[in-house]
């Protein structure tokens, strides 16, 4: 099912020689890849923030995408490397909850075939020694059945879920964009018609509700459906998450009044 | 006309979803597309940096290249989608200028094809929902006219142009690279052969005129022409715009004496 | 004996338009060039640490692979332009010891061919005037030996050289990494069975020896088997360079007991 597209995730950045080696290897052991990066700028370690960019960018991608996700701080250790197939794409990534979004949406396997991995110095890059040649594999045909036994058990993040009362909505900052932006948890669906008051970090109020940053009066923040259609704080030309400093995880109360009260 | 070849200009930053998910829209919809990123740091929504970068680098592309920049801080508002062709590129961008540096080349239509757009939550990332499947679109033969109106009032940037008496340039600081190095709007052709002095904020003077960086006395700023054809300021290896604390739009004057006096 | 496969690296960041238009210019000389970035984010200049990245990544690309290098301080002065040829792979980069690791496994030549480069304003930009169109001649089938005469002098880098004591081995930080990892300079094949001590900066001391970041304790430093087969110092999840306020060239000793001492 593979096409020839690989996208890769990553905490790597782009000062080392780390990302530049996992293409190299897949282009030598590949050469038909077509390798399209999704971010090597998760914060190290972050497997949360991967996991949100994963499930953020994935379902844009052809049906039969390769992602490679390594952010791995439990590289060398027993944790698993896994092999995800889903009826839109394949997945490969540590077995750490970074493929939390799609786990259920498909099939779990334990890669475990050393004979394609590489023989490398240490035990600290899977990403070339492990992933990248596997990924490299897929491309060429071997069987997604082929690449080991069937997990039933994957690990999965916590996720806080929002909450949902009569007349009120609760939930957190899921992700602070390069804008300063907070993209909440919170289903903008869930938004009701009337008035509201959102109150972040327990002091922040929001009352303005606009449909795009342009619209909001500067300097004051306001509430709209982001695109991922979680409801989003922003701040025209500004960053929000700077001013109000505040971060992912900060607490998100939206409320709204009775109609008649 | 168009190419295989896309270009990305966007102020989304690496670490972040949105330019993951531009390229999966697109390659979904136009697998056939070779997508080149010109840069995705320009500072948010920082329009003249944008259009700074598109006119430094577009003319580097093969013909018929597709050039998507997407710095747009009126996503959502009422400001058109622009289309423009030149006998040299397509373009497609957010009208607020932009593409100012090559509005005079070719033809400019309001891109307004809702037919064309993705259904997506909320108004806030064109870049995905519709400056993508546009560019798609183009790409699997659209004709350009049918993207809607001509347009004969695009935005444009108000530009501050170099001045020129006999004995004196006067112009600003354009653009402040990675090094530090200060590009002016100064055309170097305007240059005269004798020994210059130039003044930049009014208080920092310049004496050397050398042909490039490592020609240089450590430590002495120099005059030279940059690679646009423009006044350059700059030190050796190190950063002026740093040591003298200045940034762009910045006035820089240039004066000589008469021969003779 | 060119693919098609092209590596870029540079000290160009990613928020100018010199990647841009080396790319451009690549592409419209040699429409067939598939781009790769190794890295655009080598510090200004910094020589050394483009060799350092080249030299790790280099060895991972398929054999014919084009690597084009650009970090280039002496650029417009009478520094030469090299290409090398090993048997897995070309390379072009100014004369400054960029490509110290791989002079001596195959032919250098002085690249001396105006006729390749492009007429461009002022001499600063040989990334896209000189090395970009004669990269793209490369890919057209432009042979090797045409490119200029043979030089015997290339410039190296001065190398510090680990060394080896009986019970003793010294070095230095080669590398820190985006984790904060520090990369030395001694062969993890020099290090015996022993119980070790490596001390870094004359000052910390490190006794913990693993084979992977998460069997670390945390907060205590560890000496590991790092990705090139060198020793190399960690932190579990947080930066060790930053802890100890170290970096490249900094010294580094492993000791060990003598057995029945």
């Amino acid at each position: 099912m593979a096409t020839a597209l690989v996208t890769l995730l990553t905490d790597f950045g782009l000062e080392d020689y780390y990302v530049a080696a996992m293409k190299g290897t897949i282009l030598r052991l590949a050469p038909q890849a077509r390798l399209v990066d999704l971010s090597h700028q998760v914060p190290p370690g972050d497997v949360a923030s991967g996991a949100f960019l994963l499930a953020a960018a994935v379902p844009t991608y052809p049906r039969g995408t390769l992602h490679l996700a390594v952010v791995d701080p439990g590289v060398g250790s027993r944790r698993r490397l896994l092999a995800l197939r889903t009826p839109e794409a394949l997945f490969l990534a540590p077995d750490n909850g970074l493929l939390s979004q799609f786990l259920d949406q498909g099939e779990v396997r334990h890669v475990d075939r050393p004979d394609l991995y590489l023989d490398a110095p240490g035990d600290t890059f899977h990403g070339r020694d492990r992933f990248a040649p596997v990924a490299a594999a897929l491309l060429r045909g071997e069987p997604f059945k082929a690449l080991g036994r069937v997990v039933t058990d994957p690990s999965r993040l916590a996720v806080a879920a929002p909450e949902r009362a009569p007349h009120a909505l609760s939930g957190e900052v899921l992700h602070v964009d390069r804008f300063g932006n907070l993209v909440t948890n919170i289903p903008a669906a869930w938004l009701p018609a009337a008035t509201l008051r959102a109150t972040v970090a327990g002091r922040h109020e929001v009352h303005h509700r606009v449909s795009h940053y342009a619209e909001l009066p500067p300097g004051e923040p306001g509430i709209l459906i982001g695109s991922l259609g979680l409801v989003e704080l922003a701040l025209k030309q500004d960053s929000l998450a700077e001013v109000w400093d505040v971060r992912r995880g900060v607490p998100v109360a939206i409320a709204w009044e009775r109609p008649g009260e």
